[in-house]
């Protein structure tokens, strides 16, 4: 899954059946900071997500596995509103993960 | 699900037969504004949607999940046409989105 | 689905049971006007596709919905030869899709 | 399958009512010697993999078919905590795949 | 499908019980002539592939559709070991296929 930030709504009339009724959001793709990266996504909303959170995409055939998206003509879905996340550990150039401080590690935090 | 622009039509008479009858349409990958990225793809119609309109494409096993294209071997299909994209959120550098006002709001829209 | 043009052969003796008997096609992904792009893919042909044809490829489960190829392991597989690819629409910079005229719709054609 | 490190934890209250009692893994896609590369990718842990961890990803479809993620509207899962990478070939220039001594092989190797 | 040198092996010893007994491939993608590109992948052998072998490789839920890889969690599979691949066609700048003659068609191969 991929992390990414609801920026907006699209708006459809002529349409596939099965999308009626289904919430349609306009969604950056963000890194695990919530820094914009380039792609936009449009996804199904399966969990109440507002515009401005930050969220957790689910892509493919996956994306039909909620009540809200099953039989539905769509690759992608938000399964998550994230509250946290936390970074505990860091590469090194040579690869080796290192264990972050505990306040370090809620540097990224993004509510 | 990806924005895209119609711009063109494909023509095949030795295909696969469960692609008989259905209109595939050549189209180009565009941002939320419309304004083009450099993908091209073919997707087959499931709204009857037009050349020029702006729309939405749904990929993979999804693309099968309207009447149009159920059992087809195909990857893409159109599944709305687009009335409006209203962007109601922007993001700042450090990744906080912050909202935009009503008018503001409209600008992106493509009709 | 993506346009390709097949430029080759692969020849296997060693291969899961599922591919005796099957074509595999050596593809070079081109744009819509038949111009060779970056990559290179092994389709199975589904439609008596030769070599130097502009054919269609469908990726991932859909490959599988042919006769030739349901059950096979495989992720590639050529659907149509195309006869035409008729550009109607170009994308202004701004984003805005003009019709095109009927001859120079046809300028892009690849027999 | 592609290499990841596990380097966080993300958590979400308000979810998809499959992924309750999933632990949902931040991971930094890496190469092969576990050095960084570029994606950020969230996974299922099916395998009781733990932050700092060297693991296996897999993707798409195949995400659900652990006892763990079955059902569940997830595209990428945790199926194994890498012990060991023993490249035993290099690849020159020209494609010729040339065979790495034993001492040489276990160079990139990181436990 | 795409090309691949086997260059390694893979050692894991906690991983998903679907993966017992299977062997698990470091796999450098490469072009149609073997020369290296710069992914890397995991894939389960399904042909007694070894390593410094030019091989197939699928991707997707195709991957589970081998008798060695069915129900596993798996994303990417080994389908055939290469013995040749031969190309007879060019394209040229405007994108026409052009053939090639007997003698470099073999140009290419690699055994």
């Amino acid at each position: 899954m991929i992390f990414a930030k609801v920026i907006g709504t699209v708006v459809s009339s002529q349409k596939d059946p099965n999308l009626n009724g289904k919430k349609l959001l306009l969604c950056k793709e963000v890194d695990h900071e919530g820094k914009p990266l380039k792609s936009y996504h449009v996804a199904v909303d399966a969990v109440q997500a507002g515009e401005g959170n930050f969220v957790l995409l689910s892509y493919g055939s996956s994306a039909r596995m909620t009540e809200e998206t099953k039989n539905a003509p769509i690759d992608a879905v938000i399964i998550a509103i994230i509250d946290d996340v936390e970074v505990t550990h860091v590469l090194r150039g040579d690869g080796a993960a290192v264990q972050r401080g505990g306040a370090a590690a809620r540097a990224s935090r993004k509510s």
